[in-house]
C-alpha cells in the first residue's frame, strides 16, 4: 500500500516523539519551525510514490509480496534497483533541496536483509526471518525509516569500554526472554523525529569482548525511552526568528540531525537483527558503507542541479547570463556535478548480489564517488559564490520590504535587470545563501562517512601486487629476471 | 590624541544613525545583538591602540603632525609602515575573529592621498589639501573612518546612464557654490553604521561623459539623508533568536556589512575630493583595491589562525590531537595560512612611493595575495570541517544545557576527553560551525573584490612581451633568426 | 577471421608505407627502433584477441556477419559492448603502458557506420552500404584500422578558406567518375604508420561554402601519395640513443604519433563516406568525439594501474611500502584511477542506441570523464613523483653497469632494499621516470581533444534553463509569484 | 677578482675530474653534449657577474675583505642580501632555462659559516675560522663551488648502521693528524662535476652512535677517489643523438645531476667543518634546508618566466594571443608564478640573522615557499600543456628540414600564422616540450628536498597552542571558564 502526505502528517503527530529544540520540548512537530521541514520533506517522498511521473523511481514490487511499495522499503535485487535507488535520492535532492531523511533506514534495511542472511547460515541463527517479517511489516505500512549508526564516541583514542563512561557506545545493558534493554545515544541523525521506525545498526567494527555493543535493531518512533534533541545550526535559529519564506530554504529548510538517546529502551527479540556477533559487525558496516556512500552522493547530484541552477538564474537577474567567463563558470560546475552523477551511477551499475540475492553497489566505486563529491561539491559551492557576487552574503532581510520606509530603498536599489522583481532576485539569492554560506559543504564533507572513513575503505579494496606485477611486466621486468 | 573604547561606544550612540535590520528600525546601536558586535570589534581597534605591547603594529607618528596617531588614520610612509599595515590586519582578526571595520577607511584615505596629489599637479585643483585636511581632522579627534566604494549596479551588462534608473551607481544630483548633493546607494558596506566618517570613492573606472559618478567625498555619519540597512545571514537572525553566548561568536559576531542610501546628501565642497575627473577614477579605484587587497590578503591570516587554533582544540577535545593524519592535516592549514600571510608581507615589503611619498604595496603582489588568499582560505575551511568531524554541524545548543530534562543527556553523551567539560566542547565545536558553515568563505570570495577582478587586474600588469624575449633568448631563437 | 601477431607484422612489412624519422626515410617498420614498439603494441592486439583469457573483451560476434571479430572491428549493439569496448582499452593500456593505436580506427567507424545511416535517410546517398561493406572487408581480413581527424589549422583565427594555404584542412581537390583526389595532411596521429586502413574524418564542424572540406573516406596504408613524419620526443631520441632495455619502456614504447601527409591521393567512390555534406560534419565529429573521449577516459586507467604499480614497486624497493604516509599517497592514486574507472564506464553504460541500432556513450558523461582524466591523471603523476623520491629524475643509465669500473659503483651505491638487484630496481625507475618525466602527461591533457573541446561540448549539453526552474521551485518561487 | 667565462672553462679542463656518461668516460667535459650545458650554465654566472647591469644582483661585498665577490661566494649579512640572493636565482632561471649550479654550495657555504660559528662557541672548536679561510679562498680565487647532502639511503626503514652496507651513508673511516678519509656517494647532486669546490654536509640529523657519519668537508674536484655518474633522462641521451640544436634547449640542456662516488678520500684537517658533533648536524641540515628552499622556490619563478614567454609565443604562432581562453590561462600562469616569488622574496624579507651575523631566510616562509612552489609549477606546467595544444608532444624533429623530401611538407604543413618562419615555431614548440614533457616538474617536486620534508619541517615550526590560545579567546571561551 502506498499511503499519502496527509496520512503521514497525521501518523508522525501520533506517534508524538519527545523532541527538544534548543532546550524547549516541542509541543506539535508539525507545527514547529525546525521540525516542520523534516516533515514536509518525508511527505514528498509520499506525494511523489503517488505521481505516475514518478512512480517508477519512487516505488518497487517487493521481491517478497509482489507488491507496490515505496523504493525506500525495497530491498534491490538488480543493478538496475542499485540505479533506480540512485536516481531516487537524486530526484528528491532535486525536489527539496535537503536532506529526503528515509535513505539511511532504507540502507541499513538492505544491509541488514543481506547480512542476516549471511549470519544464519554460518550461525544457525533466525535472524534473517525476523528482518524479512519486519520488512514486510514497513512495506505493507508503508512506513517511513530512519536508520542509526553513529555513537558519540567520547575520547577517540578509546576502545568503548575504556571510556569513562561505557555508554558513549550504544551497548545492550539487559537481556532475558522477552528481549533487550538497550542504552546509549545516536549522533547525526538526519531527521530521525519524524520518522515511524528506526533501525539501529553498530556504529564500527567492535571485537570479542565488546558483544554488549554489537547490536541491531529495530525500534518504532514514540517509545519510552527515547528522546531526540535537535542540532542547532544559525539556519535553525534563523527560521525561529524569522518568516520561513525568508529564510531561503521556506518548505524544507538545512538538513536537521539530531542526537536519539536511548534510556534503557526495550526491544523485543523480533526486532533484534544482531546481539553479540562481533564477527559480523566490521561486514555490516561494510555494506551499510556501500550502500549509504552511494546514496550519498548521488544526493549530491540533485543539490548541484539547485545550485547551477540558482547560479544561472542570479546571473540572469545580474544581466549576465550570456557572459563568456560566466557561462565557463557554470559549464564547470556542470563538469563537476555530472562527475559526481556519474561516480554514483558507475557504483550501481557495478553492483553484484549477495547471497541473499540483494545487490551491493560496488565498494570501490561507492568510496571513489563519495570521496569525488566531495571534491566536486566543495567547487561547486565555490564557484556559485565567484558567481554570485557578495550580495550572497551581504542581502539584507526581505522583511525589510514590509517596511515601507526602507523597503523603498530595497526596491529601488536592489534591483537587476528591471524585468524581475525584487523580492524574487532577494529571495533566490537568499537561497543560494544558505547553500554557500551554510552547513550543506560542512555536512556533504561528513555525511555517509568522513573522507578519512572512504580512504580506509579503498585501503582495504585495492590490490597493489596486482599492479606491481602488471608494471613489473610493461617495466620489461619479467618473471626470469626476479 | 587616542582615544579610549568608552569614548568610542559614547560617541557612536550620540550620532545616532538610522539602522535598518530585518524591516525594524534600530533604537540603540549598542544594544542590538546584530549593531553591537560590530562596536565591539570597532572598540577593540581602540583598546589595542592603548596598550603597549600592540602600540607599535596599531599606531603611528602623523607624517603631518608628528603625533601619534592610530594606524588606521596613518598614511604609509616606508615599506615598514606597509608591513605594520598587514601586520595590523592580522593582529585585529585574531583578537576578534571579523572584520575590524576600518580597513576600507584606511584605505581610501591612503589611495586618495596619493591620488589628489597626483590631481592637484595636473589639474591645478586643490584636493590635496583638502584631503590632508580631512586627514588632519580625523587623526586629532581619533575618529573611525568607513569607506564606501560599490554601487549596486543593476544591470551589469549596462553603463550607468544607460540603466533604468541613473541613481543605481552614486553620483552628483546638484552642485552649488557651498557644495554638492549626492544620490544612490553602496553596498557591501562593512560596519559603515558604527563610524565616525564615511569616505566614498568612485566604485569603478568612469569615461568622459559619465562625470556625474566620478565623485569622492567625507561624510560624517549620522548626517541627513543617510540610512544604513543590515545584511541578514543565518548567523544574523541566529544572535536575535537565541543568547549571543550561544552562537560561537559571542562578542564580535561574523562580519556585518549593510546597504548605505544617500539620499540626497549634501556635502560641503571641503569635504569633496574628485568631482568629475573622469580620467583619474581607474587610477583612484586602482591604488585602492592594491591597498586592499593586501589588507583583505592580511585579515584573512588571523582568521586562519583562529581556525587552526579551533582545529586543534577539536582534535584535543576528540583525542585525536596527536594522531599523524590530524597532525598532517594541521600542517596543510599551517603552510596554506603561511601562504597567504607571505604573500600579504611580500606586497607590503615590495611597495613603492607614489609621487606625494606615500607608499602603495605592489599591486602584483597585491593582487595575487588576494586570489591566493581565496584559494587557500577555501582548503583551510575545508579541512577543518575535516578535522571536527560531523558535530561541527549535527551539534543542538548550548541552551539544552540549562533545561535539566535534556542537558543531562548532552553532558552525558556530548564529553569528548572527560577532562574538558562540555560547555567548553560545545562552544569551541560552534565557534568552529560559524566559519566552516557560515558566511566566512563567500566573504572571503569577494571581500576586496571578485576573483575576477583580481584577474583583470593581473592582466594589465603583467608583462608578456618580455617573458616571450627571454623564452625565445633561452630557447636559442636569437635576434639573427628572427 | 582472427589472425595472429606474425600475420599482421608481415603484412605491415608488405605495405610498405614512406614513413621519416628525424629527417631520414625508415627502411624496415619492423626493425627501426621508433617504428618497431608501435607494431608491437599493434601486435599485442592480435595476441590478447586470440588468448581465451581476454577474448571476451577483445572480440565480438559481427552484427551483420555473425562471425567472431576483433573488437576493433565492431560496432557496439549493446551498453554491454560499450562497456566492454572501454574494458579493452583499459586491458591494452594495463599490458603495453602504451597507445593500442586501433581506438580512433574504431571509433571513427563506429560514427560513420551511425552517421552514414542518417545521411542516407535523409539525403538518399548510399553512404551507409559503402560503409557496411568496408567493415565486413575489415572483419573479414581482421584488419587494423587508424584514423585521422585533426588537420594542421595554421592560423587558427581564420576559417579554412582563408589560410595563406588552402591545404592546412584536408580537402577534395579533384573529383570524377572514379572517385576523388584528397590533398592535405592529418597531425597527431598515433601509430597510423603501422594500421591497414587508415579512416579520414573532418576534424571540426564545416559551414555552407566549405564543402570541399567534408570528406571522410579510408585509405589503405601504403596508398600512393601518403608519407608519415614521425613525431620526436625526447624518449623517441633516447630509443636511437641507446638500448631499448634502458629506455624504460622497452617494448612498447611511449605513445608515437606521426604527421600522415596526402599528396594528391586518389579514393575510388566506394571508400568515400561523406563527400560536401557540410550539415553534417558537426554531428559526425559529435559522435566520434563522444566515442573516442570514452576510450581515452578508459586508456588512461590502465596507464594508472601501471603508474600505481610502479609507485608501490618502489616504494618496496626503498622499505617504504608499509610507511603510512607513502599508503596514503597510495590510496589517493587508487581514488583518483578509479574515479576515472567509473566515469568512463557511466559512459558506456548511460549509452543509447542511434537510428541505426549501433551505440554511442552518454555525451555528457564522455567529455565528463575525459576531463576528468586530465585532472586525476595530472594528481597520479605528481603522486608518483612524490612517491618515488628524486632519483626518478636522477638516476644514471643502466648502460653503467656494463662499464665494471663505473657498474660496481651503481650495484653498490644505488641498492635499496638488499634483497632486490640493483637492475630491477634501475629498471622500476626508469619505467616510472618516463610517464613522470615524459610526455604522457601532455599527452593525456589533449588526447581525444583538448579540454576547452570538451567545455565547449558540455556547454552545448547542458539544460540550464530547467535546472533554473528546479531552483525556482525549491526556493518557493513558484509559476504564480512569477 | 671576478673571473671570465673561459677561465672558467679553461679550469674545469684542467682539473680533468673523473665523470661517466652512460657507461662511458667523458673524455672532454667542455665538448661533450651532457657536460657542456652544465659548463655553460656555469659560464653564464661568471658572464653576468661581469655585466653591469646585473653585477648589483650577482655580485656582493664580502664582509671579511670588502672586496668585490660572485654573490654566490657571498654570505648574507642583511635581509637585503637574502633578497639579492633570491633575485639572483630568479635571473640565472631566467636566462638558462636550467640550474645555476651554484646554488647548493652557496647554501652550504652560508649554512656552515653561521653553524661552525655556533659550534665554536659551544665546544671550543675551530672550525669556524677553518670555513672562514675557506670562504677567502673561494672569494679570492672567484671559485664555483657545489654541495652535497643526500646519501644513497638504501632501505629507508634503517639507520646507517643497520644498512647491509655502512657506506650507504658517506662516513669517515679514518682519520689521523693530517685528516680524513672518507666513503660514500651522494646522489641527486646538480652540476658537480663542472665546479672547482665540492662542500660536503651531512645528509641528514645523526644521533649519538652516528659520529663517523656527522662530517661536513670541502673538496677540490679532481680529488683522487673522486668519480661522477651522471643522470640519464631521455634528454640527456636526446642530446647524444641528435644535433643539440634540435632539443628545444640547445646551450643548456636539462638540470644535469649526477652521482658523486667518494672511494676512500683523504680531506686535510683545514678542510674539515664538523666531524662527529651529532648534536648539531640536525641545525647544520636546518639551516641549509631553510635557505635552498628559498633559492629553490626563486629559481622556479625565472622558470616559470619562460614557460609563460614560451606559451604566450605559441598562441602568437597559433594566432591565439588575443583569444580570451588564452588571456585567462596566461593570467593564471602569471598568478601562480607570481604567487612563488613572493614567497620567496617574503622567506629573504623576513630572515633573521644568526650569532654570527649571518642572515638565514624565514624558516616557515622557506618551507610554506617551496610547498607553494610545487603546487604552482605543476600548474604552470599543465596549463602551458593546455595553451600549446598537442603538437607540443606530436612534433617531428627539426631535422627532417633538412631532408628535401620531407622538409618541404613540414614547411607546408607545421606553419602557424604564415609570417612566422617554421623552424622558430618548430624550436619554440621543442622548447616548451621539454618543460611539459621533461624532467623539470619531477625535479621541481623534489629539489630542495621532497614535499614530505617540508611538512616535518613546518610540523616542527607550527605553535599550536598559541593559535588554540586565540580560538578560545575569540570564542569567548576565557580563562576562568577553562
Amino acid at each position: 500500500m502506498l499511503r499519502t502526505p496527509d496520512w503521514y502528517f497525521e501518523s508522525i503527530r501520533k506517534l508524538g516523539p519527545k523532541v527538544y529544540v534548543a532546550g524547549e520540548l516541542v509541543r506539535d512537530l508539525v507545527e514547529h519551525p525546525n521540525t516542520r521541514p523534516v516533515l514536509n520533506a518525508i511527505a514528498k517522498t509520499y506525494e511523489l510514490a503517488l505521481d505516475p511521473e514518478h512512480a517508477d523511481v519512487m516505488t518497487a514490487r517487493s521481491h517478497r509480496t509482489g507488491e507496490e511499495v515505496s523504493r525506500f522499503n525495497h530491498v534491490p535485487r538488480s543493478t538496475d534497483d542499485l540505479v533506480k535507488r540512485a536516481e531516487m535520492a537524486i530526484l528528491l535532492s532535486q525536489k527539496t533541496g535537503t536532506c529526503n531523511y528515509r535513505c539511511v533506514g532504507c540502507d541499513a534495511l538492505c544491509a541488514l536483509e543481506s547480512l542476516t542472511y549471511d549470519m544464519d547460515k554460518a550461525l544457525g541463527t533466525n535472524y534473517h526471518e525476523r528482518l524479512i517479517s519486519f520488512l514486510k511489516h514497513v512495506q505493507a505500512e508503508d512506513l517511513a525509516c530512519s536508520g542509526a549508526l553513529t555513537d558519540p564516541k567520547g575520547d577517540r583514542r578509546k576502545r568503548p569500554r575504556e571510556q569513562a563512561d561505557p555508554d558513549l557506545y550504544l551497548r545492550v545493558v539487559e537481556k532475558d526472554d522477552e528481549g533487550i534493554v538497550v542504552r546509549g545515544c545516536k549522533v547525526h541523525q538526519s531527521g530521525a523525529f519524524a520518522v515511524h521506525e528506526i533501525i539501529v545498526l553498530p556504529g564500527m567494527a567492535f571485537r570479542p569482548g565488546e558483544e554488549e555493543y554489537a547490536v541491531a535493531f529495530a525500534v518504532p518512533n514514540g517509545t519510552e525511552g527515547l528522546t531526540f534533541v535537535l542540532q542547532e545550526t544559525a539556519q535553525d535559529a534563523e527560521r525561529r526568528a524569522t518568516k520561513v519564506d525568508y529564510t531561503g530554504l521556506p518548505d524544507y529548510g538545512v538538513r536537521t540531525t539530531c542526537m536519539i538517546i536511548f534510556d534503557d529502551v526495550f526491544i523485543p527479540w523480533e526486532r533484534v537483527f544482531m546481539c553479540g556477533e562481533v564477527q559480523f559487525t566490521r561486514e555490516l558496516v561494510s555494506r551499510f558503507a556501500t550502500l549509504h556512500r552511494t546514496s550519498g552522493a548521488a544526493c549530491k547530484v540533485g543539490f548541484g542541479d539547485l545550485i547551477i541552477g540558482a547560479s544561472y538564474a542570479i546571473a540572469k537577474y545580474n544581466g549576465l547570463a550570456e557572459a563568456r567567463y560566466i557561462r565557463e563558470k557554470l559549464v564547470d560546475m556542470f563538469y563537476a556535478n555530472e562527475a559526481v552523477r556519474g561516480l554514483a551511477l558507475a557504483a550501481a551499475y557495478l553492483g553484484k548480489p549477495t547471497a541473499s540475492g540483494t545487490y551491493i553497489p560496488d565498494p570501490v566505486m561507492a568510496n571513489t564517488a563519495k570521496l569525488a563529491s566531495v571534491e566536486y561539491f566543495t567547487r561547486l559551492i565555490t564557484t556559485a559564490s565567484d558567481i554570485a557576487g557578495g550580495l550572497v552574503v551581504t542581502l539584507p532581510s526581505e522583511a525589510n520590504l514590509e517596511n515601507p520606509d526602507v523597503g523603498r530603498w530595497l526596491r529601488k536599489y536592489l534591483v537587476g535587470v528591471p524585468e524581475v522583481p525584487v523580492e524574487e532576485r532577494l529571495r533566490m539569492f537568499k537561497f543560494l545563501q544558505s547553500w554557500v554560506a551554510g552547513p550543506h559543504l560542512a555536512g556533504a564533507i561528513h555525511g555517509g562517512g568522513s573522507p578519512a572513513a572512504q580512504k580506509l575503505a579503498l585501503a582495504a579494496l585495492m590490490d597493489l601486487e596486482a599492479k606491481e606485477a602488471m608494471a613489473k611486466e610493461a617495466a620489461g621486468l619479467r618473471k626470469e629476471k626476479n
